[in-house]
């Protein structure tokens, strides 16, 4: 079927699509969905048909193409092209077999993650393919044939030096900005750890949007692989090179209805692993009231899923199960999370005494690869308390390209608002979810200033009155909105 | 949020969308698939979400407005408008609950119902509610709430004469258009069966799309009452009223799956069959080799729970388990078809018996609601061979709007070829799927004169070169389409 070109001037940055009028689509049989072969000269693509049921979309006889249809084919608005129906990808059979409740085999996963990553499938498609998952569930065997598909089908770093580590937290709990203290003590002891990091999506900070504070982290392939070479460790944003990039379009649509399947979680996370080229990976799963895991035994039980998926693929994996009921380190928002990271680093007396706890306990935990626990944990508090740790931050910092390494010169938001007592007691609990919520509407982590300092603690006496903790925001209308939410929720629990 | 109005100069025809700059929707903290209120002066109306990657779509500070959402608040490219962060519908909660495999109660699936046919849910949501449907399934109470729910958000016939009969078919079988001689046939004996059909979605054509040739199909409430007030029965498109509208929502997004969940199926069915006020229905399920059912316990277990479920919702149901292995009648496309179902009722010596045969059996089953078998069997061949059948159908598509009811005087299509057997032997079986693919690429139903008439039948015996079907299509280029088909796909087994 020949057709007209109408220029749709939209840019999709996905899917590649053709739209046709409804009595067009008709004549020829076709529906929204079907595959079309678009030939202009000798230029092909495959593209998914939609169809447009109003005439002022695309009129009889025209074809409706984005911006990326327009380029790929080389054709403008008015040329004709000719269209031809295709069978629709057989992933879909595969994604069909899996609704069924049938175990999918390693030609049908990769097939399925090529297409994702190819951007074959629709946002129905692909939103079937995580819905069969989530409600039948993987096998172990499809587990590990899901992740090592999401690793072939993206890029790998080549690092040659050393045994390379890693390590991932299952987050959950505000501040925790635990990476940033590991890799550089980690590193300064010598091992090789590559650590990609992803963006905030619901919390106020992710370890990417803190880092960039003081450097820049989008790095590609080369980059980072250079940085590694030369420092030993990165703290880079995983977003800006392409490693197993199947993720990023399946976490697209399970945040709809905050769908977060156990197979796709483990391969997730083992993948993003598993194309850095790490062989030993700690795994931080916090647990308590407010956290993403409220049960210590389903942190057993994820514990063990990570630890077998490991072994699966040819890595190690150690779990540890943290205490994850409150905040950990006292800023919270991108700034004031690398403030408090700085401080550890520096030894200053301002640093949060639990931040630098647990950051030792993980570093001497990810170092029993090659130490006794009792070793490993000496060289770890030596590296710190000497000051080796902050050289290794500085350096990797000016590897990626600085931007600050003096904590006290970190740029805080302005616009200031302290959050005080109503009654008089003991700290019992502090809300993970309130205080991320109030962070966020402060304007973390879009403005990297925003957020709260923590002034009392779990375990505190404060009095009526008390500044439990400050808010920061960029506008007085965030700091209004934030104050506003505090009305109606509970952070503190005092008794 | 105040921004300034992009008009997208494009129409959705369905759900209300908003699209956003990203880095807009990032500062605000918003992501695709939020709901926002929309404000414009005191009009106010909640689109959902979507985000733009380029620049180009809609650039910092605009709002991209679809057709819908502009008229709807009466605003145009340029205006001011205000926008907030909603809650999103609560039916994603339950859509989730769904998911995790627990019941759902009657306001919770009233709630996704109503929200689908208010157009609230996005593809992706509707795609996670069939999916949990398919892989959960459905209980028998979920079933029975189901078509509730769709039958009340929806609108009903009002029909006050005597008890309503109905009739459905499973379908899946090429030809076999019974209906249009059941109804004429109960109507004339006196029931009330006011009958709503489809459209064809993969077959050749629907009962609608044959009635369309002889009579006009798309008629409101109003029109359908009174014409079942003044013949008893009618023959009319389900889509041109609101009857159970939750069902095309739903189908759109099964049919890139090819999805069929069987409480889905029930449901839809029997919430067409609710919505007219039927009483006492008629379900008729083909089953053989290459019909959408091919076991007879499958058909059976359906029978059972279509029975359960009409009960349930105060209606007798009856259902038939009849041959679907071969097509029915010897037309297959909409003119074709019509053609064949007049001269049933002309009792014209053309008319195919098989086609005859199963309608005089069905019209009988239904009527056994007043009569013992053997009188409605002999009512039913009375009123059929008496010609009050045809004088009931020809008042039918008159009080529709008559366009035809003379068989002869039926336009085919113009371009005709013979397929002829490339061997002697019996015919001992004929493929309805190819017959059907066929009949759909000669044109069927878009050209209701095209599709094919058949000349030997299964059992009989031919000899290499007899014709066993003729083609017919609109256009030279269809034809060949269809010839070519038919070189790589048989039609006809014969042994």
């Amino acid at each position: 079927m020949k057709l007209i070109v109408k220029d749709m001037d939209i840019a999709t940055g996905g899917i590649l699509i053709a739209i046709l009028n409804e009595h067009d689509a008709q004549k020829y049989d076709m529906h929204p969905g079907d595959r079309i072969l678009i030939e202009a000269g000798s230029r092909k693509i495959t593209a998914v048909l939609d169809v447009a049921e109003h005439d002022k979309v695309v009129p009889h006889g025209k074809v409706g193409l984005f911006e990326e249809v327009l380029s790929a084919l080389k054709v403008h608005h008015g040329d004709e092209i000719r269209i031809t129906l295709e069978e629709k990808p057989v992933s879909l059979q595969y994604i069909r077999k899996k609704l069924d409740g049938k175990e999918l085999n390693k030609e049908e996963i990769h097939t399925i993650i090529q297409d994702i990553v190819d951007n074959k499938l629709t946002d129905i498609e692909l939103t079937y393919f995580v819905a069969a998952g989530y409600t039948r569930g993987f096998s172990d065997k499809e587990t590990t044939l899901l992740t090592k598909a999401m690793i072939d089908t993206g890029e790998k770093l080549d690092i040659k030096d050393g045994i390379i580590l890693d390590k991932h937290c299952i987050g959950g709990v505000a501040g925790n900005r635990t990476t940033m203290l590991v890799i550089p003590i980690v590193a300064a002891a010598g091992f090789t750890i590559p650590k990609t990091s992803s963006r905030s999506i619901t919390s106020p900070a992710g370890t990417a949007d803190t880092m960039e504070v003081l450097a820049n982290v989008s790095l590609d392939k080369k980059q980072i692989q250079q940085v590694v070479k030369k420092t030993g460790g990165c703290l880079v944003w995983g977003g800006a090179v392409n490693l197993a990039p199947a993720d990023d379009r399946i976490i697209g649509v399970e945040h709809p209805l905050s769908i977060d399947a156990e197979g796709q979680l483990l391969a997730s996370v083992m993948a993003k692993k598993g194309s850095v080229g790490a062989k030993h990976v700690l795994i931080d799963i916090p647990v308590g009231k407010g956290a993403k895991i409220e049960d210590k035994r389903e942190a057993k039980h994820l514990a063990c899923k990570f630890i077998k998926l490991g072994s699966s693929l040819g890595m190690t994996v150690d779990a540890v199960i943290s205490d994850g009921s409150s905040p950990i380190g006292r800023g919270i928002g991108p700034a004031l999370e690398a403030r408090d990271v700085l401080w550890v680093l520096k030894n200053d007396a301002r640093a949060p005494l639990d931040l630098r706890t647990k950051a030792l306990t993980m570093a001497a935990r990810i170092m029993t690869v090659k130490y006794s626990p009792k070793k490993a944990a000496e060289i770890a508090k030596e590296i710190l308390d000497s000051g080796k740790a902050y050289a290794k931050m500085v350096e990797i910092i000016k590897a990626q390209g600085e931007k600050i390494t003096d904590p006290d010169k970190i740029p805080m938001a302005e616009q200031m608002s302290d959050y005080r007592a109503t009654k008089s007691g003991k700290i019992v609990h502090i809300h993970n979810g309130v205080i991320s919520k109030v962070a966020r509407i402060a304007g973390a982590p879009h403005d990297p200033g925003a957020g709260l300092y923590i002034k009392k603690l779990v375990g505190e006496k404060v009095k009526k009155g008390d500044v439990l903790f400050t808010l920061y925001a960029d506008s007085d209308q965030r700091l209004r909105y934030a104050v506003e939410f505090l009305i109606l929720h509970q952070a503190y629990d005092i008794r």
